[in-house]
């Protein structure tokens, strides 16, 4: 069994307006020194796999098929951890 | 200036019905082997401040002012840069 967390961002270039979103609040609240946020989806999955091989191949899979928009969106595995 | 990562949570025992929802739809793809799904966000901030001791003292309060709800998420710094 192994937990993953997986980070995904929109893509360089495309327009965050969330992110925009947030600075404008964070400067309203007086956080001048803030130039710039992107804000992204942060995903930790509990996952049953025979090893770490199946484990970078379901996680590419699913970030593929489902978590990820291919078109405006990366994402990037940032830790995996095996539980007992 | 510093590139800061953020993550943010729902708290353990906090019901998390996006989470939920994506694990449902993770099933239905085919991919039987994910036993939970928690969904957050992930926050990157360009921040223009003197030091890492100041960094910290504004990445603590822009979570704790705007960015995470205290009753139920959890805020974690992920990733400290220095960019110049």
């Amino acid at each position: 069994m192994y937990r993953v967390k997986v980070q995904i961002l929109p893509k360089d270039g495309v327009f965050d307006p969330q992110g925009h979103t947030v600075k404008g609040a964070l400067e309203k609240l007086g956080f001048n020194g803030v130039k710039e946020v992107r804000l992204g989806k942060l995903i930790e999955i509990l996952i049953d796999v025979e090893d770490e091989s199946q484990l970078m191949v379901q996680t590419k899979a699913m970030c593929e098929k489902l978590l990820a928009n291919p078109i405006i969106e990366s994402y990037q595995l940032l830790d995996v951890e095996e539980v007992p």
